[in-house]
């Protein structure tokens, strides 16, 4: 008798619930961007994509890391005529010293993504298993992120990314408005420059002319409905010296939601004295729930609040912003996200005038948003050992 | 001395104002689709396609006629991700008796798809030379609408259409969200059924739940964003067998705005006994500006307006619906635009109850959508002359 053997079974893979990354197959390459200086490389895309196939009655095909190549979509395909699109942005980035590359908290993304589909009626899939995928992906684009011979930055601070963007878009071709019965999972890369976090300053909108999103909408989703509307905005606003929009809602109570396409922060003390670190809530499905939003949050409650902080999530007004500049309380203001990390707010335009946001938190060294910076920092390139760092093999 | 001539200057073609249809060129599909009874050919897609690229240096190339073919998209490209397109939706039909192909009112669709555009931050063009492109392109594509040795239909209102579909797309490969730099103008086309007029079962959004559009968003502007996050909410309307979603706005005063991707209009009598065809203003910028929606208000004002009969745009609640039904008072509703022309509406979803629309008006053989849409029909074959049916040579 052969002695019995415990085994946890593994799931069975059903191409209707996800892609599988055991699937995955790579053709790598052929013609490699060939560098010394991966420097010179800014902004291009890199040699290849991961690519997976959904069809609503075969479910999803097996992943590819294929090279990267133009799409040869169908003119009548959904996504160039009724949106079905949403997106993810994250960025690899490796610790010099180490040599490591690491990514930060994809499984939030993976989270996101398929809540995002779920609102723009495209398919979903395993988190788990978006995940293991964006690992690979990175495992074969790392090179772009070479640091053997790569010259030293003047500022160490100063590190450049290679920046990962999965997309979900319908390809079924189809004039009738409808659900789409294809769809196309892309990864897709490009090195990018760290942000400059040069102080930005921000416009804020007037709610009766331009509005980001509405409860009901779907402003929670990062689909492309919630881009392409803003630019014409954002435009006018940059002619007149503003980096950003922020964008309020309601006329009436002006309530401040997101500054551009990141999420805002303000620091103030109340008249009573104590200091509020406050950000707008999740709770009427109007902003986004970011990877950096949520971070700050959490790394704020667990090592700056005590008696005298506070770290809140609620609506909150232009007007008390204002307010607490006029009567000297308000301490700094920042925006974050993914693209922007944490940047300070130098200026906000409110009503035709321009208000001042302080730089450096009163008497203290350094401002909330540098000391938060610095320790998020520290966990993405690995400096410190944290749950939140995804490290590649 | 050479006689001075008095010339009329022929306006300078700019690039960078628009395409123009003078540089058209032609390339004939090599592989022609063969067909004896187009009927056949339902919702395939014809064998041209009209192309024309833009660039914010360069500005706009030379429209061209090529065959149906895929685009070769880079996946970086804006409108997969920014949700940066929009389109026009437009119907030809050949008259049975004189063989003639007609469109109904280009001009407004031009007018249209460049507000769009400028909403959505892609280039605008010249609506003149927009119409001139599509009635070459219908010429081309007209014998998709071959009526020698069609069998006739049962029943004569029933008629085949071949839809026209404009669309323009933010083609630049940046993964920043910027205004494209880039653009693609397509004209694409498919045989599509008469809309079987059916009537229509709408269920009334909860506006606390789902909004359409809002103001100072992009509501009223043909953009992909308006329609992909609809499709959820559709589809699970369409498990409770409404064929569309009645969007009401304002979670106090529950407006009605649009019918699935139609307008709506109600008739009904007053108190005093007056009779009112009412639909929801442009004003506030939530609806779109329908061509038919346009048509049947100006036809209306014209041949049914008088003493005891107004037409109305203004905001109107759903619960004045419900009141005007349970007083009696309701008389019709329908939707209207270009995929459904004018379809009766049989039934509300409101708040839990199903409300019975009347299908024929009080006591006359017709109802005023009935007749609307005869006079429309009339216009659009070119049974009779007017000025709003563009003919194909």
């Amino acid at each position: 008798m052969t002695p019995s053997i415990t085994q946890t079974s593994a799931p069975v893979a059903d191409s209707h619930v996800s892609f599988y990354a055991d699937d995955l197959t790579i053709s790598f390459n052929q013609n490699p961007t060939q560098f010394t200086d991966p420097r010179t490389l800014m902004m291009k895309m890199t040699d290849h994509m991961l690519q997976a196939n959904w069809n609503v009655k075969t479910g999803w095909s097996a992943p590819a890391i294929i090279p990267y190549a133009p799409l040869p979509l169908d003119p009548a395909c959904s996504v160039l005529h009724y949106g079905t699109e949403c997106f993810e942005g994250l960025k690899a980035w490796r610790n010099k010293k180490t040599g490591k590359v690491h990514i930060f908290r994809p499984d939030l993304n993976a989270r996101r993504m398929n809540k995002s589909c779920d609102r723009i009626a495209l398919p979903s899939f395993s988190d788990e298993e978006f995940v293991k995928l964006l690992l690979k992906f990175v495992q074969i684009e790392k090179r772009f992120l070479a640091w053997e011979g790569e010259v030293e930055m003047a500022d160490e601070d100063d590190h450049d990314f290679l920046y990962l963007r999965p997309i979900m878009i319908g390809t079924t071709p189809q004039l009738g408005v409808a659900t789409p019965s294809d769809a196309m999972f892309l990864i897709i890369a490009s090195r990018i420059p760290a942000y400059n976090s040069k102080p930005l300053r921000l416009l804020a909108s007037s709610p009766e002319q331009a509005v980001r999103a509405w409860p009901g909408g779907f402003g929670a989703a990062k689909v492309g409905g919630n881009y392409g509307p803003t630019m014409r905005p954002m435009s006018a606003a940059a002619k007149h010296g503003y980096d950003q929009i922020l964008w309020l809602f309601d006329p009436e109570r002006r309530l401040v939601t997101e500054a551009g396409a990141a999420n805002f922060f303000v620091v103030w003390s109340t008249p009573a004295g104590k200091t509020e670190i406050v950000t707008a809530p999740l709770s009427n499905g109007t902003i986004l729930d970011g990877v950096t939003r949520r971070s700050v949050l959490e790394l704020a409650r667990e090592r700056l609040a005590c008696e005298s902080l506070e770290v809140i999530e609620r609506d909150f007004g232009i007007d008390e912003v204002v307010k607490a500049h006029e009567e000297g309380r308000l301490i700094e203001a920042f925006a974050c996200g993914t693209a922007f990390f944490v940047a300070p707010v130098a200026e906000l335009g409110v009503d035709g005038r321009d208000i001042k946001v302080p730089l450096e938190s009163n008497g203290k060294s350094k401002s909330y948003a540098q000391t938060i910076k610095k320790w998020l920092t520290e966990i993405f390139t690995g400096e410190v050992e944290h749950r939140w760092a995804a490290e590649i093999e």
